[in-house]
């Protein structure tokens, strides 16, 4: 079954509060996330799994891309799945329906920075790929902190464009790397937020931290995992900002086509791509 | 029972085939590579146990540091454990004798690109953090696979001072880490090698190449690991080469003390630090 509450209005505080998605909300965007979370799916998720009848929230859900496997590996929660666009809503929504059809999910629309539910009203929280891109996720996390209840645990996991590692290694493709990072904090957020994950929720009073690094990797001899890691999830990310950073004056467009081939070559055979995720476990005293 | 073979005086052949160990040899750097190889223990060697009664190589056993985690995991192999330098062999040759009393060892102190085993003499290539110093690897590689027996495996870890990821994250704790790259690279070493070593592997003739990035960290939180691994590892050996790298003229003493200074924070309270390993197992067809 999946019910929904109401759809208010976007609130007037979104582009303060999440002042523009670095990655858009294209159609290929939204086929980029769902490559990126079923390639992802066991790397991230194992470990995760709640409860028949727990309460969870996803806080940030986006297109519903790591949803249907936070429904697969626990059957039988009570999800309410929150994201500031509506349309992105719409397509999780709709993406549930097909992968998940029997979950039960409430579909809410709104600032995670001012859910309307009550104090300790989730037993478990997971956001995925949300604080990366919050001016100020310390205060998201205390937000969050707030409808979690005592003893109930937060997830998050995030990624550190930094941690890519690639041979063969060229410093175009480095730099195209940059190009991203940099116009993610541009707009408030940070590519790079991995290894603040710790001291983060532990700012935001949550205890019992424990953060582990999920590492992928792909190498040239196996083309199906290179194809979708390294091609499809990574260098499609990148790519995707090459106007806005030629716009920025940030590289031409040259430059940028030479680091983005490099960074494919990662792909080919002969070549290796690794990336460090760090998942984060933590509880609410 | 500790056996051992003549030891030979060093191959003329040396300073050539190994020019150089950046890491040294002093007494504080056989205990750093002690300290290095107990707190990452679990995480090289967990997967890696050869049947009692296998015919094990470990090619560069320096100072023993991993020969005794090996032989730990793997009671009753007939371990040949091979170095260039003498001196380490007698520090590894202790140490085995204090830590694993019953372990059966046969020491051979020569050069790993010329063994004097027949071809095809050993089950197994226990190889760790030695391709990293080589001039040339791909051919340190081949060398070793003519004393493999067909089917029989070798195993190879190395390390990455580009995956290294700290917080709070410095310019100059970057600076110092590239400085001890530039140090080794200049001997003809590659600090960056991990993403390399399936192109290595599988252009020396080995097949089924699998690679696995196995990833440590360490937060403030946790003083016993970020004081074992940040601290006595990864910013110790950082620190090893400061008179160097000022000799060398790649930085004035101050800013590489300011560079560790910064790399000391990622180990209090609020920091984290990360690092990359590459584990590769292939098989000799």
């Amino acid at each position: 079954m999946t019910t929904s509450t109401p759809q208010p209005a976007a609130p007037r505080s979104a582009p303060a509060s999440r002042p523009g998605y670095v990655h858009g909300y294209s159609a290929t965007e939204a086929r980029r996330l769902g490559d990126q979370a079923d390639t992802l799916a066991d790397l991230l998720h194992s470990g995760t799994a709640y409860p028949p009848g727990s309460r969870v929230l996803e806080a940030g859900c986006g297109v519903g891309a790591q949803t249907v496997h936070l429904l697969a590996a626990s059957p039988g929660v009570l999800l309410t799945a929150a994201d500031i666009s509506a349309d992105s809503l719409a397509q999780a929504r709709a993406r549930v329906a097909r992968q998940v059809p029997g979950a039960r999910v409430r579909w809410h629309h709104g600032d995670l920075h001012r859910l309307p539910f009550p104090d300790d009203s989730f037993d478990h929280l997971f956001v995925c790929f949300v604080l990366e891109h919050l001016a100020d996720p310390a205060a998201a996390l205390a937000a969050l902190r707030r409808v979690l209840r005592p003893g109930g645990t937060v997830t998050v996991i995030e990624g550190d464009h930094g941690s890519a590692r690639f041979h063969p290694h060229g410093d175009a493709a480095r730099r195209v790397v940059g190009h991203l990072v940099r116009l993610q904090a541009d707009r408030g957020g940070d590519a790079l937020i991995g290894p603040r994950l710790h001291p983060l929720l532990t700012g935001a009073g949550f205890r019992d931290v424990v953060v582990e690094p999920r590492t992928m990797s792909a190498d040239g001899a196996r083309p199906a995992e290179a194809d979708a890691f390294t091609r499809r999830t990574f260098v499609a990310m990148v790519e995707a900002v090459r106007a806005e950073a030629v716009a920025a004056r940030l590289t031409t467009a040259e430059a940028f086509d030479r680091g983005v081939a490099e960074l494919r070559r990662s792909a080919e055979p002969g070549g290796t791509f690794s990336y460090t995720f760090s998942k984060a476990v933590a509880v609410k005293p």
